[in-house]
């Protein structure tokens, strides 16, 4: 059930949330499943839709076509010499299937227990639409604080092909003071969080081959070299017996955590046991001297990611392959140029290759780390929102992954990111029977509108 | 080109050699293919042409069902005081395919060169039925010297799923003082053999869990465990820098190699750099202090034969798999018991996992290895019939691969094997164009009539 919120004009009963609730139905029930090409005249529609919303707020606004579905762009100017604030989000929503385990329709939003079960509930169109209000509901009180942008894309569940070209061909349209993002989880039910960093990456593929073709392990085992075996060991030797990377050079420049953000990380009530739990393994791992949260958001990582070579079905084959192969990625922290560290893996990994194979190791792609100046006015204005939405502070959070369209939203606009989660983990996002808490929609509208006002009056 | 034989009564153009490459043609000409039902006609028709043509050599011949392919015994007993050798071989061959590269149809035998191109032409109808026409050979000249049985198989090709019961089955039909196998390749063009002793195998799996689903690698990556670095670190840690196998006890037992057979071994015409250069590798591997010969001959091995966990597509994708295994074979020498080592690997392997994953190993299959004692007058018997066929004594080896089938033959019949290859490895068995020289054909005749003609006078 909602729990009681602070004293607000934006109740439960009230007709405007009442008419934010209709209207958050009639854009969910736009199945904009943007990786189905079956959906593509939905995935238009639902740009079409917030092109109307938008306009009838008196924004400016363009539905942009892409190489792939369109962008929506709105833009609002009340002055130029207020700050502009760019909220970036997505239309597009993953397939709903498994249709079959979904307790009421993926496309018709069902209300239980103060949940919206939907498609596209949290991820993005609850959020997404959660600013749309709040932009709305400053408006009923008068004019907007500061200048607001939209960038609302429709291919954000298909990896944004088509976005950063857009970003960069757009870059005077979207040239604003500081971006937002809401399109996530926050720390915990009772804890809202402000994202300030992710981590970078560096992805390579490494392809190890000993013979030119499958031997039989017993004609040639013993004398033919295996690259299985010869994959595995350099594989093996990647990582110290304190867990740390042996790359040479890898941890050269990487900004160590400060004292304040260990102690602050620290002080978050979150159990090592509990997310062991939480994923089901035995325990957890990493470098020594880190905890669990600094491993996941403030240190850099290697993990394969996939491995191959060799006979992989049913019993057995007696079998030495030519060639076996690994995926293997980075996550990079502050301080860590993935150009430079993929370079560092590429030179390095084929020198750790035992005698009798060749090695071929190739890059994939990567992206950069960000951690945002938290000193930032901004930052203290959304922390102000935070407080005024959620009767408490923030608490200021890493995540362990890597968002490319940010960086290039932050490169390409030399601008701060500030990430708002409004969902939860428990909102089942690309799952069956996502949702998101009617009293997390009301919160994000007035998170978004505080947020405005914030910056508006005091940045 | 042939080339000149020693003195001996079937010279090429002999009418003895004509209708012994005229039967083996049609003999070959029966398309039977063991693991494709629709060829399940031609096998029995294959069976049915060796039985009529061992009962017109007076062979009391029986075409027995089983729950596959039947198999053809016959024999002839000429005296109870005479020694009795049964001849191993099998009717079937494998697809043709592809059959676009075949230069002449896989079908009808066809000589260019001295070769006779045809699938089943050197594995095992031209070998096997050497020893048919060598029986007859004998024959035209008077009773047998010593009582024959032959042992025909129609899934050879299938992994004989059927022989081991028929032989425990059937000991007493299959009683014998030695048993021959002719069904591969000999050391050499111009260096005959005599394979004396196989490898036996332990066959596993490992199955390496982290989490108990995908995760991804920003969000979990650094404290997730990850099963494939873990499964890579075990891999690794079961060779040391010598090559030698860590597995505590593994070498416990294993009768190492004799100076004699080392010397031998030495003297044998092998180039390790040929032999890397045949198998497209940059150089051989394995135990320190062991030529390449010894590796693969005499020496155990622990090889991986398959590997997969995670992504293995085109690309990249940033999972933290739950799963990774590999399959992973040792190849024993004697001394070693496969039930054994089985047992030290399912022990051993899974101490070597590091913290947060759970190892799951268990048997696929194994084989005992078999060396045979030379020293047996059955040996003598054979180095002189080869002696007398080629001209120059047999290279005494082993093989490095394993071969159930004969381990069933020894067990159950208590008796020693000689293996007579009479094959090149350029008779491309198992490929297209597959052949055997007519001249290999011819000696072939002559080892099998010899053989029997030394046994019955000189054991």
């Amino acid at each position: 059930m909602p729990q009681p919120l602070p004293p607000e004009p934006l109740d439960f009963g009230s007709a405007e949330f009442q008419s934010a609730q209709a209207e958050l139905f009639d854009f969910i029930r736009i199945p904009s499943v943007s990786a189905d090409s079956k959906y593509a005249a939905d995935v238009a529609h639902a740009a079409e839709f917030l092109k109307s919303k938008l306009e009838s707020l008196g924004f400016e606004t363009r539905v942009d076509p892409t190489g792939g579905h369109p962008v929506v762009f709105a833009q609002k100017i009340v002055s130029a010499d207020k700050p502009t604030v760019l909220i970036y989000g997505h239309y597009d929503v993953q397939p709903p299937d498994p249709l079959e385990l979904w307790t009421s329709p993926a496309f018709e939003p069902t209300v239980r227990g103060g949940r919206i079960y939907a498609r596209g509930a949290t991820d993005d169109k609850g959020q997404v639409y959660a600013h749309v209000r709040g932009v709305e509901h400053l408006l009923a009180q008068g004019e907007l604080p500061v200048n607001v942008k939209f960038l609302i894309e429709g291919e954000e569940e298909m990896g944004s092909p088509n976005l950063e070209g857009y970003i960069y061909a757009h870059t005077a349209d979207l040239a604003c003071d500081i971006i937002a993002i809401s399109d996530g989880s926050r720390f915990a039910k009772d804890i809202p969080s402000i994202t300030y960093g992710v981590r970078g990456l560096s992805y390579i593929e490494v392809e190890v081959t000993g013979a030119d073709r499958d031997l039989h392990s017993g004609v040639y085992g013993g004398s033919a070299p295996n690259p299985i075996n010869a994959l595995c060991q350099m594989i093996a030797q990647l990582h110290d017996a304190e867990g740390r990377i042996t790359v040479p050079g890898f941890y050269d420049g990487v900004l160590e955590l400060t004292s304040e953000e260990r102690a602050a990380w620290a002080s978050l009530p979150f159990s090592e046991r509990e997310f062991a739990d939480s994923i089901g393994a035995t325990e957890l791992i990493g470098e020594t001297g880190y905890t669990a949260l600094e491993h996941t958001w403030g240190r850099p990582t290697l993990d394969c990611n996939g491995i191959w070579g060799g006979y992989q079905g049913e019993g057995s084959k007696t079998v030495i392959p030519s060639k076996a192969s690994a995926k293997i990625s980075c996550r990079l922290v502050p301080g860590q140029d993935p150009r430079h560290i993929t370079r560092l893996l590429l030179e390095y990994i084929p020198t750790l290759a035992p005698k009798g194979v060749k090695v071929h190791a190739f890059e994939h792609h990567g992206g950069m780390p960000m951690v945002m100046d938290t000193s930032s006015p901004y930052f203290a204005a959304a922390a102000r929102a935070v407080q005024r939405a959620f009767g408490r502070p923030p608490v200021f959070i890493r995540t362990g992954g890597s968002i490319p369209i940010a960086l290039a939203l932050k490169t390409a606009l030399s601008s701060e990111i500030i990430f708002l989660d409004l969902g939860l983990n428990e909102d089942n996002l690309h799952s069956p029977n996502e949702s998101f808490a009617l009293e997390d929609y009301q919160r994000g509208i007035l998170v978004s509108s505080y947020l405005l006002e914030e910056i508006g009056s005091r940045v």
